[in-house]
């Protein structure tokens, strides 16, 4: 009897898509205005669901309040007001693509959220575009 | 060829997080200001999912009015506008978190809809927070 | 040259509208379902706005922070899970309808926020109904 | 490691929900309103899902400027700013419900996207009523 | 003390824009797709503010389910689930642009709602286009 | 007679609040992270909104793709996918707060839309703070 939560948290970071390995040109053709050198910005959305048998003592899955205080904590504290390319240690190296985002963010929360219980995560970076990751 | 419908409904509610069970200080403890003794309340969404193939004759899986007035006759007319916790017979001695409603929600509904159509329940409370069930 | 700033904050409150004036027969001819005696709820949403020049040294016309942290003490932290008819003492005797709701709102932010500054107030009890006050 | 990232794009459109082969009471019966002569109409909103590993190279799964291309090309230039009884080649013959939409627009857009990345299509009439199509 | 109050209702009707009294090329150029023979439609949303100051005994300034049922009556039965170049007869002969539909939505509730009290319209065709119209 | 029509169009940028002029300290107690040295971003909405009398020959007031057109290429064009404190000409030197935004744009659009018609800039930076602008 496995109900799934949701909380859904906004943040504001800046970010550009880039990989130094590849040539200003084709960074250009693959990235397009995403690779402009300074960067542009999104107010992104997170949602992080977590799935089990509600307790039968609560009647939840999970205390949203200590669920939101790790989501912040682990992930909306360290890239909100930020520059996603330059001052976030877990991205370092990495190219903030939505996609890149949601697997390192999966791979952050699984070690803080009882094992087993995450079972979603959506970032949207605007109200047309986002990445769900279900982990596999 | 399964297509899933999904039909959403809003209703009006106060509601308390408490189990009478617990002490005072461990209902304050598990469920903060939602234990609050005289109640707090949502704009709820509840979002109804059919699954099943397109009847080849409408071009349908359900007739979207006939599954609103199921809705609205066997849940919503229920809640709305009423204090979940001493307002709804279907409610009596359950504590009314999202996760304990999604489920009762589905049993009531699984009886009223033609067998093995009903596939997903989803209830917001807020924007920010909501509960998925899907069943099983 | 005034720009106005608008900041939107939710809060989740149980009221019931009822006038103790009336007899039980023309609170419910009056007030429907929202005069059910338990009450009900919403996930309300409030919007203060802030006119006035922008400060050439910031650049803006008042601090967002600072705003937000005025409207949580004054106004959210007194309403949010609380029942409006018993739990908020500046609604004491005061019948939780919507208007009657905003207007006191504006007296309260008034006296807290620069003389003049306060430009319209609206709050939002659903997706569907709302009510704005400009002071006057 | 699949991701799911989903594109969303808007189309104004008249319709009118009707079976040739039913008769007039019939169709009135099983349509309602939707079945009024010259049609009515929604703003809809088309959702496209792709799921798959990211590129190491690009951190995506998918270009969304060309997935987007692809979407408008095949779909949205053909049904936007249409009456999808009569204007439609690819819905001649077809009572255009939300169902059969749904799993005509995944036909057409499977045969344009690299095999097997087309992961949910869904469509949405209103706020309220929506269908999802997973293919299968 | 006026406090303005705003009901939102939608409805989903089909329309061309097209002027009789122009050639077929200056329609073209003039409405471009919004042209096109069939029609094409949307998923309005029509909201109705009223002002003035709120009744001491209900401390609201409408009944918003009266103010509903006159909206219902005299508009939203009229149009929704209709093409509006050939099913309202309030319509007939209009041009069905958002800013001839406004005017005209207001002729008609003025004179249903008390002298004075109507403020504005607002009619959204998308979330991306509305119109709004005070009454002079 | 006069209608008020709105576009909305969005744009993600950048952005770093700092005033040159004031030391680190005061930058960093005056805007908080937003001060942060290399930015971080938002999907911002903008609304322009034109006003006057309807063309009797179109029942327009003004072609919404031909405002379109203007908004993108005068100020869309200008700021989307850029970093507001680097890219942008007509930003130079100005520290991009809403408040400072919007004044600006409605300097540039005045002078591209007939005289006198421009009536309304409202500016998102997300859901919950924007800022509104008369020209005046």
């Amino acid at each position: 009897m496995a109900v799934e939560l949701t909380r859904k948290i906004r943040f504001c970071s800046a970010h550009r898509l880039y990989n130094p390995n590849l040539s200003e040109e084709e960074n250009r053709r693959v990235f397009g205005a995403c690779a402009n050198p300074h960067g542009h910005g999104h107010t992104y959305a997170l949602e992080i669901s977590i799935h089990g048998e509600p307790d039968p003592k609560t009647g939840m899955i999970v205390n949203i309040d200590e669920l939101d205080a790790v989501i912040r904590k682990e992930i909306v504290d360290c890239v909100d007001h930020r520059h996603l390319n330059y001052d976030v240690p877990f991205l370092e190296g990495v190219n903030p693509t939505m996609e890149n985002m949601v697997v390192l963010f999966w791979k952050i929360l699984a070690d803080k959220i009882p094992a087993g219980t995450l079972s979603r995560i959506r970032l949207w970076e605007s109200d047309n575009n986002s990445v769900t990751y279900t982990g596999a």
